[in-house]
């Protein structure tokens, strides 16, 4: 692989060009016919073109939708973007299950973004502390220009406090600055804001004589505990059911409690717990074009708040009630950024009737506990495998070329057997030998 | 939105027309009309279908790719999957600068995978423990036909312990097995071995007339910390250059390394410090058919390992030495799963040369590590709004249908000035009187 000069600014076609020129036999060509999965017209590709940097072509993921959705009395299909076999499936069932005995109910906490800007200050603490008192109002009105817009739209900026953190660090300070972004995911905003705040906390410290600030960054957090959902479904104990192998409503119960209460003292366990929960939110985040690196990095550090990770959802039995919920910080938005741009993002938040942000987090948690739900019911019951591995056999056929008779017969062979790839070919070569 | 029955057993198209059919206006014809996302080659269009359920259409995300990456002395073109504007621009940079001063160095530390089988046991504590000694080796030995085709490659079950957690939750044991799985995620491999290792184990018991188990759930944990990898920059610091405004090198070493400090004290900002490094990590992951959720959960829980959420990356300097590091748990594979069906996961490993798991376990933590040093780079010299804003610009003309003449003058105008939607609405707004 060779050192390449200027190679964000060639054309498409060159890049990709270039890229093959790296390799020979399968790769080469491989990189070379990367156009089959742009899409036909120019006009529309160009747009996906320009998302990110350096774009060569589409990655395709799978766009499904799990019907039968019922969160806060109101029935909704759901678009989700998932490479991982099940998931939708088992959001699907979870959805299903919950429909019949009052589905899911939801609510969000609060939409409270947060901004911080870090800098060094060495002196008199109190003077600062003075200062910021008093010139505190100014501050926030000398960025009230930048947040005109947002005040419109009912948001703007919420609070603005000076942290000293010489403790930890020294000479460290924060502004820490809170933030009402409406139905924006608000990024561009509150960097801005935090910016210009920077700009004008220095200009007033020169004004005021004192000390110079030096300002190390200014930046957004994605950690926004307050921002958040709660979510949770019930139903009397005896309404759940019966489950496979003659399982009983009541010891269902006290098995799936059981594991939901093992994540949450094992972090072994919560890990897992918690990754399945977020497959069914990331893919609710990637249909509607939100950043599912935020929102995971908020959750996994809520996870942890009280200084062990633990499992996000919980589950009690009593008064004969089933309860199984969750509060996941979630910071969402249904305009600007790719929600608007991507014309998939589009057609999902047109699906799901055009929600505000405060809706699409109570769906997207609703998908993660119905998610959490379907997998911790087949983990308590039959086991993680069954599922799984009839979704495995048909990817392995597909690899092996099966042909249709072939699946057909496979599937039934493999119904009561552990599936693996070697006895899946074994099983496709003692037909195709009994055929000759 | 109707409830329905029967939904996962419809066609595509008949999914796509009942969807529809629960709107009306624009919502109906775009759902309608996705089918203009499918791949024209109906074969190639079905091997996606089938990575999910409930397929209506593909999602594109951008394929790109950041050049000139040299990760312990190799160079590499790094494919990168992800929607968010400057991820693979601060991943190239970063990749460039470095490129000059040595590159990358990485190393695994391992490749261990774990599983749980968790179980309730009621009875004399000893009698268990004293039994799992006696029948330790008969219970590995009763999976290994199961795990022939791993052990083979190189791999399969390494341990199995006994742990008791009584303390935690009454009566909870687990079995927690230890795997290598070569260059395979082994997600399937792992639970059909832990859920034979349950039957085997409870058989076991039935046949020492012990107390019966109750197996609650057997699955593997994502939470893999010992299979990771160490990855890290280094550079003499007067060689590090000069940077925007004048900033000499020894300035810059020591905001950046403040503001990887800042990050190490402060979870407000750790969150989004770990989210810029994850930017870089799931690019690569979702290039490769890898599975992100998995390293997402795994990568946080361990940022919090020691009892407060934390940065991954750190910062020294020392000896005049500028030296930015990580340890990242990273559990990736390039056989198996999506790796091989996805024909642009294959197309990506074809252009990291076909590495194996623990070498694109360097590669896509090298390219966390760039993308962090890319990003915490504009934090303490320009700012990241200043190229994010360039971005925005972009997008924000795109969507007001902006002509190329226009989106010229436009970037001029905004070179300087704070970018906003309504501002460059207005701007446009006197273009085009100005013509009139």
């Amino acid at each position: 692989m060779k050192t390449v000069s200027g190679f964000s600014k060639m054309s498409k076609t060159e890049k990709i060009n270039w890229l093959a020129s790296q390799f020979q036999g399968k790769t080469a060509e491989e990189v070379l016919t990367m156009d089959r999965f742009w899409h036909p017209d120019a006009g529309e590709q160009s747009r996906f073109d320009e998302f990110a940097e350096n774009t060569l072509t589409n990655y395709y993921l799978p766009f499904g939708v799990a019907p039968n959705f019922i969160i806060n009395g109101k029935s909704y299909t759901v678009p989700m973007v998932i490479e991982e076999s099940s998931v939708v499936a088992a959001a699907s069932l979870g959805a299903k299950f919950w429909q019949e005995r009052g589905g899911f109910h939801a609510r969000v906490v609060s939409t409270k973004k947060v901004g911080q800007v870090h800098f060094l200050w060495q002196g008199d603490k109190k003077v600062l502390k003075d200062f910021f008192e008093d010139n505190h109002a100014t501050l926030l009105e000398s960025v009230s220009s930048l947040a005109e817009n947002m005040i419109k739209r009912g948001g703007g900026v919420s609070s603005i406090a000076l942290l000293d953190l010489g403790r930890e660090l020294e000479n460290y300070w924060q502004l820490k600055m809170e933030f009402e972004t409406c139905d924006a995911m608000g990024a561009n905003f509150i960097n801005s804001i935090l910016e210009e705040s920077a700009r004008q906390f220095q200009a007033l410290i020169k004004t005021n004589d004192l000390p110079a600030a030096e300002i190390i960054m200014c930046i957004l957090s994605n950690y926004t505990p307050d921002c958040a959902v709660e979510v949770f479904v019930e139903c009397p104990i005896d309404k759940l059911g019966t489950f496979s192998n003659d399982m009983d409503a009541r010891t269902f119960a006290r098995r799936f409690q059981t594991a939901v209460e093992i994540a949450r003292i094992d972090r072994s366990r919560a890990v897992t717990h918690n990754k399945g929960i977020m497959n069914g939110v990331d893919a609710v985040i990637l249909a509607t074009g939100n950043d599912f690196r935020a929102v995971e990095a908020c959750a996994h550090a809520w996870a942890a708040h009280d200084g062990q990770y633990r499992s996000l959802s919980s589950c009690t039995l009593s008064n004969d009630t089933f309860r199984f919920s969750m509060r996941l910080p979630l910071a969402l938005g249904t305009v600007g950024g790719l929600t608007t741009l991507h014309p998939l993002a589009r057609v999902s938040l047109g699906i799901l009737g055009h929600p505000s942000a405060t809706e699409l987090m109570q769906v997207a948690a609703a998908t993660g506990l119905a998610q959490n739900f379907g997998a911790v019911r087949s983990l308590v019951t039959t086991g993680i495998q069954k599922g799984h591995m009839k979704l495995h056999l048909l990817n392995i056929l597909h690899q092996l070329g099966a042909t249709d008779k072939d699946k057909e017969n496979a599937k039934k062979y493999f119904a009561d057997k552990v599936v693996s790839f070697s006895a899946v070919r074994q099983l496709l070569q003692e037909y195709s030998e009994t055929r000759n």
